[in-house]
Parts: structure tokens; sequence; C-alpha cells
């Protein structure tokens, strides 16, 4: 893998992670772009006890344009977009329109009442593009390419984490335009949050708990309770393993951990990495075969906070779908939105048995 | 008020909330239903430290009928419905389809498992019909219906927290096909719920920890300075407060608190509950006029458990939409669905007055 990093034309960072036989990356980003001002800030909810952020500069971002105008395809003569180059392999660059930035300017206003908290949002949200093929999709990478996109995860992982501002780094890829996906070239993101996420705590303030109790790790045991019971149980390879969870709230979901305990990205080694991108691949052309129709997901991955708990967490990945039939979507209302109690109309046992046959219909070629 | 119970052809209970000048509801059932049966069970997530339902038999349950079938509108000669009579005012029955219930048998498997923990999901699930008008809403109500229908929501909270299976009794409606709402009739529903959802234990966590260290009510706080600070308040009134929550999560957000600190829908007394039915109508007015097309939400009571906080509680109402512009939804995607993160592309402060205006330009006839 070769790394290269660049600046476009507003300053903004852009990375291409390539093959070693790649053409050098030197284009220059010909655009006339106005500098980015974001002035965000995340406020404190002092009932529910989580940051919450406020990024009223976001409402005029790209909103699913013409495939002949994405702005996430190689440029052309004719069409400069994002990626100065005439192609790329990995590439992943600052977004236009962050949640979080580092420039973000001091808070102003009524910051002071303890009850109304506010800081400014820093952080940094970044793009990353798994492919130059518009049309594909991330179930459609060879597992070659895919390693680079593990790769350009990790290498972001660390990177971001030697931010002072940052207390967590977040990969993820929202995928179609039923949760409101606004470009479809195949992309994810990475959020770097000034906090530490309402999920991840409660998740390590459980796994505190259960350490101080017993003594061991709760990922470790809740890894190898599904692996004993079985049931649940979709993907295993020899550095990874899959399962839909006992208490799953949504009506796919499936979760990919790692054999051994590691606290982020950065921490996979060569043979678990090239694992992953395999083990991936293959899990996500089983997702596509499920229902017949490309699946809508969001994919997560859970990583440690940079300061802290790093002992506590497990790396992994969650995987879930709001799609509960061929022509049927959950959607979250009242009970889930407002009261946090999640209904899944899909038993994890059965979903596991049709994830399971799925990924074995699809093999890789 | 006078109120009706009725038994329905399958055993479930209906209750007519009639102006006392209305007929006697004296109508039989005479479909020929079978009985309802409900396996669905609730699953602990070690993990997240909260409850899961996991309810296998709704995924049959009615989706967008069409008008002339609507299962939530009078009998007629020539359809019988969900309601024998063939007019009502307001009427409460056990949902078809419950998430709870409490004929659910015992739990089977491997409940044996800490890490796998599961109860038979015992509870109750109503449906609230807010009025025999097929096409009508609840901003459309006259504000004396609009109270009957306060009063079902008070008595049905009274009723169901005397149920042994019930923590928490929680009133919504969930508004638009735009969150997935399978029926248009107006209606809302009700859950009885055998824990305490998550939402609400974080809230009362936050309010037990402000009072030790400082004594006071975090609810009364919140609301106190909210009034001080005015800038995101959108409605006052004898008995009742609305305002934009200084962290809101979504587009839309409005808080409704009573002036005075109660723990549920049941300690109301008569002029907080007629100040409620015409505050609440005006409101929803307001809303619907705010971008010009009737406004999807979710709006739901916070109500304190059945046992115990129930001072450290302060029931309110939070409508929620993810509409953020006539043309725009916000999804829930990564950030919130994943890591809890919530990002608000409108300031509160924004919203707040937007929502002041749009309740300024449609009084109450």
């Amino acid at each position: 893998m070769r790394l290269t990093s660049r600046r476009l034309a507003d300053g903004r960072e852009i990375l291409f992670f390539d093959r070693d036989e790649a053409p050098e990356r030197v284009s220059e980003d010909r655009r006339d772009l106005a500098p980015v001002r974001t002035t965000s800030e995340i406020r404190y909810d002092v009932l529910a006890d989580e940051w919450v952020a406020v990024t009223a500069h976001r409402q005029t971002r790209t909103h699913l344009p013409p495939a002949d105008e994405c702005p996430l395809c190689p440029s052309t003569p004719a069409f400069l977009t994002e990626i100065p180059e005439p192609d790329y392999d990995v590439v992943v660059f600052e977004n236009r329109f962050p949640s979080f930035a580092t420039t973000v300017p001091d808070v102003s206003g009524d910051a002071g009442d303890p009850l109304f908290a506010r800081r400014p949002a820093r952080g940094r949200c970044e793009v990353v593009c798994f492919s130059s093929d518009h049309s594909g999709s991330f179930a459609d990478l060879p597992v070659e390419h895919a390693r680079l996109v593990v790769d350009a995860w990790a290498q972001r992982t660390q990177a971001l984490s030697a931010l002072d501002e940052v207390e967590q780094v977040f990969c993820f890829e929202n995928r179609g335009p039923e949760i409101g996906v606004t470009l479809h070239h195949p992309h994810g993101q990475i959020y770097a949050y000034p906090f530490v996420t309402p999920m991840t705590r409660r998740m390590l303030d459980s796994a505190r708990r259960h350490r101080e109790r017993t003594g061991g790790n709760l990922f470790a045991e809740v890894l190898a309770a599904e692996l004993r019971a079985q049931t649940r149980v979709v993907w295993q390879s020899t550095h990874w393993a899959g399962f839909v969870p006992a208490a799953a709230r949504w009506p796919v979901e499936v979760h990919l951990y790692p054999r051994r305990q590691v606290a982020d990205l950065s921490e996979l080694d060569d043979a678990e990495r090239d694992d992953l991108a395999a083990s991936y691949v293959q899990v996500l052309r089983g997702l596509d075969a499920l229902f017949g129709v490309p699946l809508p997901y969001i994919a997560g991955w859970y990583q440690a906070p940079v300061r802290g708990d790093r002992d506590l967490a497990w790396l992994h990945l969650r995987l879930v779908s709001i799609r509960r039939a061929p022509d049927k979507l959950k959607y979250l209302a009242g009970s889930e939105s407002a009261m946090g109690a999640f209904i899944n109309d899909i038993t994890p046992e059965d979903m596991a048995g049709r994830v399971r046959a799925a990924i074995g219909s699809t093999p890789l070629g």
C-alpha cells in the first residue's frame, strides 16, 4: 500500500491509498473553491447526559446529484470533482460539509449556564471513496481492493486519534437511499468525535461493571457464548466470527468480531486484515442476496475511545438494516425513537439461519 | 365523560370514552375472530444494559389498507371493523398485534444463561382512536373532543399502572407515512412496558445525580431556565409551557411541560387537562403550518415509572419530526443509529422562532 497526502483547492487534505503499482498522484485541484467555514457546536443534553451536535451550515449539502455530476468520481476535463486525479484506488478526504472540524471557532452566547453547556464541535469528518467505479458497491470489490479500504480505515483511525480534540474515531458506511444516502457512489465516512459517543459509553459502563464483579471481559464472554451456542453464528474464519446478537434490535443485524481482543482497527495485524477483507466482502454479498434486492444498511466500527478503557473495549463491526421483507422497511417510531425501547419483528435465530443460507449461496468467485 | 368497557369477538377489551350525551355503546362484535396468540419475549442486551422486545408474530400486521377497509373506522353493515359501533367519540382497544400482552406464555430455550437473559413480554398494547373521522387529524379536533382524548390517556395510564406486569405506561402518536405509519386513520397507541424504558432510565439517573448533588429537581430547573432564557420558548398558557430544547436532536422538536410537577397524566387536574387540550391542538396546528405540508411526527408522553422515582420525574410531552425542509427528511444514519450521537442541521433557536411564528399564524378559530 502506498499513501499520498495532498491538498484540495480550499486547503482540505486528501489521501490516496494505492496499490504499489498505481501511478503517482500529483494532479492539482483546479476548482475555484471558497474556504470552508464550519461553525458547528456540541450541546450537552443535561437530562439524557449526552452530547448533541448542532451544525446549521450543513442544510445546503449536495443531495442526490445526477451520475455525471458525482463529486466522488475521478475528475474529467469536463467535470472537476473532489478527486483531482483521472483515476484512484481508495481515497479519503476531509468532508466539505463536516459536522466536526478542527477549525471551528469558540462558542459565543449562553455557554455559561451549566444546564445549557456548549462547546465548539472540534474534530474531523472524512469521506472514504471505496472505489472509482461509480456503480459498484463494497460487496463488488475484489478482496485485494477491500484490503486497501481496511488499511485506509486503520491508518485514519491512528492519525485521527493523534489529534488533541478527538476522543473517538468512528468509521462507517451508510448504504442505500432507504436510509437517506445523498450520494450513490460507493463510499463511507469517518467521524472523529470530540466526545465518547453515548452507545460506546453505555457498553463500556457495562463492561466495567462486569469486570469489577467477575474480573472477565464482557465482550470476550459474549463472543465465546455465541460461538458455544452456534444458533446465531453466521460466519467463522481463522481470525473473525460473525453472529446475529441474541437481543438484536434491527430486522437484520450482524456483529463481526476479531477472535483476538484489539482496541481498534489500527491494532489488527496483516493476517487479520487480509481475513477481514475477504470475510467482510463475503458477508456483504450474502446480505445482498437476502431479500433479492441490494440491502440498505448502516455498517459501523465500534472502536475503543482514544484515551482510556482500551482494555475494556473489543473492536467489532455492526451491520444493521431497516429492511424486514423485500417490500417492507422497519421504521424507528414511538417506542424506539422516543423511549429507546426496540421492537424486533424477526427472531435473531430465524434471521441468523437466513443469513447463513444467503452467505452459503454466494461463495466468493 | 362517560366510560363504557366492552369485549371484542376474540375477547380483547374495548373502551368507549364518550360525551355524556352520546348514545349507549351496546353493539356486539359480530366478526369471526380467532383468539390472539402472542408469543413475544424481551431479551436483555448485556452490552447496552437494555431490554429489547422480539415479537415474531407481528410481521403479518395490517399494512396501509384502502380507506373503505380501515379497521379503525366505525363498523358499517358492509364492513365490520375493530369498533362494532356505527359511530364513536374516542375509543381505546387492545391491539390485535401487540408487542406486549398479559397472556404471553413462559419463555423456553436458553433463558438460563445470564448473558442471554429472556423473559416473556408481558404488558399491554392498546390503540387509541382519536375520532371516528377517517380523514381528520389530532390538530383538527375541537378542543372539547381533544379533552376526551386527554381523559382517555389519563384513565388508561391509571388502569395499566395497576397491572402487576407493568413498569411504565407510554402514550404516543406516530403520524405520517414518512415514519412508517401503517394506518392513516387518526390514532395513537399506548405501550404498557414490563420494564422502565432506556430513555426514562437515563433521564432519571441524571435527575437522581442532580438531586444528590444539589437537592433540586432537574426537570424543574430545565423548565425554569428555558422560561428565563425565552429564546427557545414556543408556547405559554396558564398551566403549560412549550419549548425547543437547547440540545434538540431532531430538526423539529417541541417539549410541552405542565408548570406543576406531576408524575403522569392521571395526576393532572381538570384545569390542567382543559388547558392541555387547547394548548396541544394549537401547537399541532402551528406545526402543520411550519413547512406547508402535514408534519410527520412522533409525539410521546414521558411519564414516571409505575413503581419508584415518581418524585424525580416530571410529566412532559415530546414531539419530534424528521422533516427538515418541505422536501427533505432527516434520516437516522450511522452517527445516530450506531453511536447514539445526534447531528442536528437546524439550530434550536432558529427552529423555535419558526415554530412561534407558525403557531401565531394559526390561532384557534
